[in-house]
């Protein structure tokens, strides 16, 4: 994997809200597009069809700096900044041209479901863990 | 159950869009929540957690007559108007006071889930029809 | 224009639903989204930044025949089969592969916006009528 | 108002996600569902129809401690945490019976739109201020 990945994206109708600008709940379904995207890059589906374990959400932030309309190109930029055993944290920044509209992270951790549907943290595969390269500076 | 059934709903900030009016793909979502609200007021889930049937989506459809805006209040008027062995038919009018905003239809399917996930439709249990008598005319 | 568009798409995780398929309000979005795809295409925006009129949806129908997952990459083959002096319809199917996944219709209608808010239809402008031949039979 | 505002809604089938549980990104619009509602309790709507302010989205942040299934009913309990002359930031808790389930933080600036449609920091009205008293403390 390269140092970053890079999401290309264009903002829909159904995206905007009455004041005329992205609904800010969108930049989080950008993000997760965005990691999902980098997953198939790295030959990999975050859920494939007989998944065994699954990726909780622990915690996602943006702080929003511009603002996107419709039908703007725009760019998540998104890289895993720290792994642990069992979670990993990306850090994203969302770029239209050359303004900087957001940046936001999230951390997700690896579980799987118990009998009764509830989930239990477990460690990341191996051959998951060595597709995503942790980087550290900015 | 009632001849119809009634469902209240205010909308919300992130359901409208650009041109200050709700996106009409909510207006589905809207007659999808009032149905889900009906089976309730029967006693039902139409997706309990352990679900041995689903119910598909056939056909959905609406025509629009006015708008809907922020935090505008209307109701859901819901009714079957059609029941087959395996089907069910909704029709549902949107007010906003005396106004009528759009009228709504949708059909869905009984199935189950074959080992290989794909669906295979199945008769509608008697307990369930039973809840939803069939109202004909307007 | 050709003598239909056709927009690619890819299903995200944040479309399904615990049915584990695409939320069936989403193809309402997709038949949308590929409306606006084939507006750009022709040149258009369908709101531009200074738009004077406005599109509002009279009615929009789908009828399913499939179902999508994550991850599925599909098209919608869309195409305009009427258009009056104020308004049009579109057609499309949906396409998985071979497969016929739902064939859905919104017909729009161009209006102006009064001095208070409310709505007024209006004849399409001849610029824009003109990119959009009607395609007739099937 | 009291020293908290409560929000009671229940989870609705579409936002669910493949996974079963409640896609994380509808967790930012309950915060926002809550925080309109505690507006109207104030008898004030945050978009009026004649609105010559706007309020930006400054920062958004969620931590997960559980998961929301269809049909759970659950609590938005939201609180103004900090105030200054030109921004407002909430917290808040959601909960499922006794069961925590996220916590929640959202900045929001207070804004005008300049006549090309961009917009400028303003200060808050002392009579929306006034109507939001700021809690500090747990």
């Amino acid at each position: 994997m390269p140092s970053e990945f890079r999401y290309r994206r264009r903002v829909q109708f159904h995206e905007t809200d009455l004041a005329g600008l992205v609904h800010f709940s969108w930049f989080f379904r950008y993000m997760e597009e965005a990691e999902h995207a980098m997953w198939r890059e790295a030959g990999l589906s975050i859920h494939p069809a007989d998944a065994e374990i699954y990726w909780l959400r622990l915690a996602a932030s943006f702080e929003f700096h511009g603002a996107l309309r419709f039908e703007d190109e725009f760019d998540v930029r998104l890289k895993v900044t720290e792994r642990t055993k069992k979670t990993m944290r990306y850090t994203c920044v969302l770029e239209k041209g050359d303004a900087k509209i957001a940046t936001g992270a999230m951390t997700i951790a690896c579980v799987r479901k118990r009998p009764d549907q509830s989930m239990k943290a477990t460690d990341i595969p191996a051959e998951i863990a060595s597709r995503f390269p942790v980087h550290h500076g900015s």
